[in-house]
């Protein structure tokens, strides 16, 4: 049977420095379940974090890349996935992720939880910011689902995946 | 010299009688000033009328389809770009706006404006509701413009292409 | 109703000088048919070629580029589609054509060809090479049209729109 | 370090039973090599065969689907990449793998060997048939190599990622 996979979606360069540290909780977490990561895979921010906890802990984790080259890729990849489609990648991350975890916030951040709820996905939000909350759970309430600690995510995917 | 591209984006199904009223009127008024218009293409909501209004005054009409058929593009097209990527079609649609234009809200033109700004275009908002407004314009408050009326927006136009 | 969109592909910096010439020819006669002409938009052989050939005779002419900026535009483009999916443009260049030429040859080419007959569309080759015209007669000989002189590629055009 | 990932294109339905006996051989010796796995990930011809050789010996197994759902994923995949872009998966395939095998021949197939020639990737062609081997030798002789068996295609690839 198909592992989950796990979508972290996240600032790269903006990220802050809560941001990464609830990112690389959120791979070992990840990981510690079993579960499979994957992210916009750069080597930078919540990306890279979020993938460095998880392979850390004997994770499997993907990267799907904006690139056609690995220059730029997380060190912490297994799998490269390499789109060349700059942004339209955003759209294959959060049809693959089969759970989406937005961590931190940004304008590439708020286009994947658009695209997540859009493909009709659950997303979990954590670090989003008090409007950026408020936002996504007046736009669709039954598909937006808010955490403080990575901990409390990982227990909202627990009960979305039973 | 290429002619202005103005982009539209706004909900299909689900678009109010005021975004459609409104799209109506900016088709118009974006022929009427000679620029090209190009929204989702489809034929329902947004997308139609504000194609409807450009077509019936004059204008040069573009629909970027996600699908690879045409059997639910409006009729109001000229030209019909056939993607078939799903949503992957709205950065395409940002990157091809030379200004960006969302009427109404739903989780598809909210990826669209937060794709808009990624990619450092403007981007005036009509009809997005007060939560949208609020959050948009704290993401990325020099890319984000609000406007009340098409007669507004296309002031604004105006003022950005100059 | 919708006029005819008519896709010319082609090799970039490895046109040859009749690759050019047929090109501008195509161009020319696209126009004065009154059709609209398609291209992968550089400012380069075949691109370039079919696109001035076709814009200097009052024709609409389309450019979808792998790029997301226009440095790279040719000139002669009213429209300009800013995909920044690279070669993966190539699907959404056959989806949107109608009928598709292919001039000259060059693996861009050749992919796009292959993409026009898996999605079911005619392909009107010139300049392909013999070895080009076989396999592709061999692999899908009831799509695969050959042209020796851009009046034939018309002919055939108007053949298979009737 | 990263694991060399392989990427082995073919045909679906319309595979011959030769096709798909190399394809189970060929996933079988990948994933006796250590390598990983990717295919265009659908349950028919080349992409499931070589996905159940890989699986069956304890290979990692990435699919990149043409579709935004799994309901026609082959079920040896590990990893489910759902692009939702059609054919235009077809350049994320080629971009992904560091070395591209192609086994059999079809449309789909052919534009991958294209597409992967564009990118500078070498390509080993087995099943391809004769005019397809002479025409894209032809088209760039040293990116194309031609194998008979799936024990010489290994042996290629070794040499080539020396």
């Amino acid at each position: 049977m198909k592992k989950l996979h796990i979508g972290v979606m996240g600032p790269g360069d903006d990220a802050t420095e809560s941001d990464i540290k609830i990112a690389y909780e959120l791979g070992e977490l990840i990981a510690k379940n079993g579960w499979i990561l994957l992210s916009g895979g750069r080597n930078v921010g919540v990306m890279n974090s979020v993938s460095k906890g998880a392979k850390l802990n004997n994770g499997l984790v993907i990267g799907i890349l904006p690139h056609n080259h690995e220059r730029e890729a997380s060190e912490y990849l297994d799998i490269v996935i390499k789109t060349d489609m700059g942004q339209a990648r955003n759209n294959i991350n959060v049809l693959t992720a089969d759970i989406i975890i937005a961590c931190g916030s940004g304008s590439g951040t708020v286009s994947e939880v658009a695209l997540g709820v859009k493909a009709d996905k659950h997303v979990i939000l954590i670090n989003a910011g008090k409007s950026g909350e408020l936002f996504f759970k007046e736009l669709t309430p039954d598909r937006i689902h808010i955490a403080n600690t990575a901990q409390e995510v990982i227990g909202i995917i627990g009960k979305l995946s039973n």
